[in-house]
C-alpha cells in the first residue's frame, strides 16, 4: 500500500478544510451491503477530512482529479467494518495485561507460569491472572495456597478461576487480606479450609470479596494501558466499534482521556454500569457523539439475572440439574421499573441482561408497561436473550425490541445448557431465527473477555451452529441458524442500529464513515467453516489504518 | 448592536471551514494593552470561525470586504475580558442555588432569613447554605446549635462559614451525623464544644466532615444547573475565563457534560482538588485544552493550611490573639513533597494554598527542592500568599513562583488580620507590591464565592487597598499597591499567563480568542473609585455574545 501525499498544502491554503477530494483509497475488491440490503461490489472509496465516505466508486467512476493522499490497495479485498454489539472494553484490556492460565492442563504447568509471569513483571505489587480450572488439570480437588507459594511467596497472589466463582490465594494475600481460621464464610460465598478450619487458599463466590476488596485498584495510567491493549486486539480482530456493556465512571474517564489526545481508534458506543454512573456521565440524557463519532454515552446496562452455568440465571422452572433451585432475579419488579423509568424519562437507551426464560419474560413485561409512557424510537435491548420461553419470543418483534445475542455462547455452553435446562426447555433456547422471525433485529456480538471477540468466528456460529471442530454435525438445532446476510448485517450495519449509530457508521455507504477491514477471503461468498478462518490484514477507522498484521 | 449576515451560504458551499473574515466586530471604542504591554486604543475586531482574532483593527484599516456577519457596536467602550485566577465555579453556582447570609449583621437577622428560606424550600430534605460571619455580626463567639434550633428544628441545617472554614449545625443535623460529646476530634479539625463537652454547633475544619459526610450528594442535574448558574454570574460580572481552584471529578464531569453539549461559555482553567482526583481526569499529563480553549486540567491544587479567620493558617508564631496556637499544616514537610513529586513528574502545575507565614516559607521551601528535579516551564503557584515573613519574599521571584493573590480578601480581612497577626508580622501581609518587585508574577482572583467575583472592584482594591467606603483614607499600608496596569493585568493577561493560557486569551491580540466585555467607562483612564463602579454591559467570549444586561 502507497501514501502519496498530493497538493495537500496547496489546497489548505485555498481552505482550512476542504469540500474537495482529501482520500482516495483505491484499487481494492469492495465488498459491501448497499443501501437496499444487497451485497454489492466496488473498487474505491473517497473520504474527506473527518473520514467520511463522499462517494463510493466502481470500476467505470470518474476518481477526483486531485486527492491529498491516495491509497492504492493493490486489489485487496476489503469489507465493512466488524461491530461487535456486547462486550467488555476494559475487561479485555485488564484481561490481555494479566496472567492468563486458561491453557495450563496441570498444577505443575500453573505454577511454573505463575513464577514466569511473576520474573517477567517485577515492578507489579500484586501477582493477578485468571483461567484456571482443577478439572481440565485432572486434579480432583481444588489448588492451595501452599501449592501457590511454591511459585511465588515473596508477593501477593490472586487468580480467578475460570469461570470468575472462585479465586486462589497465597499465603501473603491471605495474610494481606486478614484471613483466617475465625473468619467466618460471608453470604453466598465459602471459604475453602484446611483440616484445622484455616483458609486453604481457595475462596468461592462472594468469599473472592475478602481478598479481594485488599487487591489495589488499577490506576489510571494502568487503565489507559488496558484501553491501549484492549483496541490493539479489537481491531486485530478487523473490530471498528463496539457496544461496552457496563462502562463505570473511571472506564468513561479512561475513554475520555484517549479521545481528548487522539487515541481513541475504535467507537465505543457505551451503556453505564448502572443508573448512577449513567447520570453522573450523561447527566439530563445521553451524551452527543463524541470525536467524530468515536464515543456515546447511549444509555444503561441493567442485570435482571446471573449466568446459567453457575445457575444464576433466572427460570420459570427449576434447573434440570438442580431441582430446588430456579436461579434469582437481581432486581425485584419494581425496582426493574424504577431503573427503567429514571433512564426512559430521561431517553437513555435501556440494555437490560436477561438469560434465564423467567427474566426474559420479566423483561418483555417491563418493556410492555413502560412503552405506554414511553413513546418513539426507544430500541429497548434485552441482552444474551439466551433461554426464552417459545410462548414468548412473539413479543420481542411486537415491541421491536433488539435481541442482542452472542452466537459463540451457544456453542460453548451446548453441553451444559442441555444439563442445565433438559430437552423440553431448549426449544426457545439461543433461538436466533425464532427470534429474527417474530420481528426483533438481532445485533450480534461476542461478550468478549468472555468469550475471544472473533466476529468470523461468531458470523461462521451463527450461520452453522456448529463449534470449531464442526460438531455437533449439521449444527445444533440447525432451523435457529441465521442466513449469511442476517449474521453479516448482526455484526455490522444492525449491531450499529442496536445503538442509534445507523447513519455514521456500519455500511459502506456515501455519509457513513470508511471502517473496513482489509480480509483474505470475500466473506459474501466463502462457506461459513472458511468465514470461521478470515485472517484479517489491515484494519481501518475513519479512513484511516489503525491497524496491520505484523505491525 | 445589529447582527448582519453577509454571504454566508456562498460562502459555506465555497470551503466548509472558510479563512476568510467571518465576523467583523466594528465602531467600537477599544481599548486593550498590546504586546508591547502599552495600553493601545482600536476600532474593530476582524474575527474567525473559532473565534480567534485575525487583525485587531484602527481607524484607518481596511475592513474585510464580505464578513459573514458584522457586528455594529455603535462606539461602545471594549476592553479584554476579565480573569479570574482563584476562584471555585461549582462553589459559585451552589451557592447561588442556597441560603446566602453573607449580608446579615447580627445573629437575630441571619436566623429570620434561615427560618424564611426553610419556609421558601420546603421540599428540601436539608437547610443548606453559606457565609455567616460571627465576627461580623459582633457576636465575639460562635453560635450554636440551640441557637440555629430557634429558626429550623425540624429538618437538619448545615451552614458553611465566609471562610469555608468552619460549618454551624443545628440538633437535627449534629444528631443525623451522630456526633456526641464522646466524638473525638478529628486531626486537623475541632469540634466547638459546650461546657459539658458536647457538641455546640460549630465545626471547624477538617471537623465539617463529620457532618458534611451525611449531607446528601447533589445530583448531576443539580449540578449542572449550578454550573449554568455560575456561567451567568460570572459573564454578567465580566469574567470571561478563570481558575477553578479545586475541580473534584464529579466537577469535572459537569465541565464535560457542559462542554459536550456546547454549552461552557467562559473557559475553565482546573486544579483538580488533590492528586487522585488529577490522575483520574488527566491521566499522565494535563489535559488538551478542550472545546475550542474553554477547558483544560492544569494542575493540582494541594491545602497547605487553613485560613486566618478560624486560626488556621499556619503562622512562624503564635496568634496574636490566641498565644498558644500557630495554626497548623495540613500536610506534613514528606507528604507535601511527595503529592507534589507525583504532580510535577507527570508535569502538572502545581498550586499550593498557603495562608500562613510559616506555610508560605514551607512552601517556598519544597519549591525550591523540587526545582532542582523538575526543571523547565513548572509556574509554580503559591495561592493566596497571604502572610509572608518579609525575609522570604525575595524566594518568590528567585524561582519565578506565580503568587495568586485576592486583593479584595485584603478589605475583608483588615481589621481580623490586624488581631490576628498584631502590628509586626503585617509587614508581610497581602504584600502585593513587595511580591512584585522580587520578580514574582502576580495572578489576581477573588476566591469567590468566598468574595464577590466582581473583578472591577478587585481591581480598584488592587490600586488602593480601600474598601467600598473607602477606608482607609489613603489605603491601607499603602506601599504595596499595585499600579493600574499591574492590576489590570493582574486580572487579564498575568492571570492567563498563570494558568499557561498565554497566546490563546487573556488578550486583545492577534492569534488570541476574542474574549471581551463592553462596558460604560474607560478603565484605562478612570479612577479606581470609577473603576470600582464599571458596568458590564455585554461579555462576549470567543467571538460572540454570551451575555447581555437585562437579558
Amino acid at each position: 500500500m502507497k501514501l502519496l501525499p498530493l497538493f495537500g498544502a496547496t489546497l489548505a491554503l485555498l481552505c482550512s478544510t476542504s469540500a474537495a477530494a482529501d482520500v482516495l483509497i483505491d484499487n481494492v475488491k469492495g465488498v459491501r451491503i448497499d443501501e437496499d440490503g444487497e451485497v454489492d461490489r466496488f473498487t474505491g472509496l473517497w473520504v474527506d477530512d473527518d473520514g467520511t465516505i463522499l462517494e463510493v466508486l466502481d470500476k467505470g467512476d470518474k476518481r477526483p482529479e486531485h486527492p491529498k493522499y491516495l491509497s492504492d490497495m493493490d486489489g485487496q479485498i476489503i469489507v465493512p467494518g466488524m461491530i461487535d454489539a456486547h462486550l467488555h472494553v476494559m475487561g479485555i484490556g485488564f484481561g490481555a495485561l494479566t496472567l492468563d492460565l486458561s491453557e495450563t492442563n496441570s498444577l505443575e504447568e500453573a505454577l511454573a507460569l505463575i513464577a514466569q509471569f511473576a520474573r517477567e513483571n517485577p515492578g507489579r505489587p500484586w501477582i493477578l491472572g485468571r483461567g484456571w480450572n482443577q478439572e481440565k488439570w485432572g486434579l480432583g480437588r481444588f489448588p492451595t495456597a501452599e501449592e501457590l507459594d511454591r511459585a511465588v511467596s515473596d508477593r501477593p497472589v490472586f487468580l480467578e478461576r475460570v469461570d470468575g466463582h472462585a479465586g486462589w490465594a497465597n499465603t501473603l494475600a491471605i495474610e494481606t487480606a486478614k484471613i483466617d481460621a475465625d473468619t467466618k464464610d460471608p453470604v453466598g460465598g465459602r471459604i475453602e479450609r484446611d483440616a484445622a478450619g484455616a483458609p486453604a487458599g481457595v475462596f468461592v463466590d462472594a468469599a473472592t470479596d475478602l481478598v479481594q476488596k485488599v487487591v489495589p485498584e488499577p490506576r489510571p495510567v494502568d487503565r489507559d494501558a488496558a484501553l491501549q491493549e484492549a483496541q490493539q486486539i479489537l481491531l486485530a480482530q478487523g473490530i471498528t466499534a463496539v457496544a461496552d456493556m457496563g462502562t463505570t465512571l473511571l472506564d468513561w474517564q479512561t475513554y475520555r482521556r484517549a479521545g481528548d489526545r487522539d487515541q481513541l481508534r475504535i467507537r465505543i458506543m457505551s451503556y453505564a454500569a448502572g443508573i448512577e454512573a449513567m447520570e453522573v456521565i450523561g447527566g439530563t440524557g445521553p451524551t452527543p457523539w463524541l470525536y467524530q463519532d468515536r464515543l456515546r454515552l447511549n444509555g444503561v446496562k441493567l442485570y435482571l439475572d446471573g449466568a446459567l452455568g453457575s445457575r444464576g440465571a433466572w427460570l420459570k422452572q427449576p434447573y434440570a440439574d438442580d431441582p430446588q433451585n430456579t436461579g434469582l432475579p437481581l432486581l425485584s419488579d419494581t425496582q426493574l421499573r424504577n431503573l427503567m423509568s429514571r433512564a426512559a424519562m430521561e431517553n437513555y437507551q435501556i440494555a437490560v441482561h436477561a438469560i434465564g426464560d423467567a427474566a426474559n419474560a420479566e423483561a418483555l413485561a417491563a418493556i410492555e408497561e413502560l412503552s405506554e409512557s414511553y413513546r418513539g424510537d426507544r430500541r429497548w435491548r434485552i441482552e444474551h436473550a439466551q433461554i426464552v420461553d417459545p410462548l414468548d419470543i412473539e413479543r420481542f418483534g411486537e415491541y421491536g425490541i433488539i435481541a442482542s445475542v452472542q452466537p459463540v455462547h451457544q456453542t460453548s455452553d451446548r453441553v451444559m445448557a442441555e444439563a442445565r435446562l433438559g430437552p423440553d426447555r431448549l426449544l426457545g433456547a439461543y433461538a436466533w431465527a425464532s427470534l429474527a422471525k417474530s420481528g426483533a433485529r438481532l445485533a450480534l456480538g461476542s461478550d468478549a473477555p468472555v468469550e475471544s471477540a472473533n466476529p468470523f468466528v461468531g458470523m461462521a456460529v451463527a450461520m452453522t451452529r456448529m463449534d470449531a471442530d464442526g460438531l455437533p454435525l449439521g449444527g445444533w438445532m440447525p432451523d435457529e441458524r441465521l442466513s449469511r446476510m442476517e449474521a453479516w448485517r448482526g455484526f455490522t450495519s444492525d449491531a450499529a442500529f442496536a445503538g442509534f449509530a445507523e447513519g455514521r457508521f456500519g455500511r459502506l455507504v456515501k455519509g457513513e464513515r470508511a471502517d473496513f477491514v482489509v480480509v483474505d477471503r470475500d466473506i459474501s461468498r466463502a462457506s461459513p467453516e472458511a468465514i470461521r478462518q478470515t485472517q484479517v490484514i489491515e484494519t481501518w477507522v475513519g479512513g484511516v489504518r489503525a491497524y496491520r498484521r505484523g505491525q
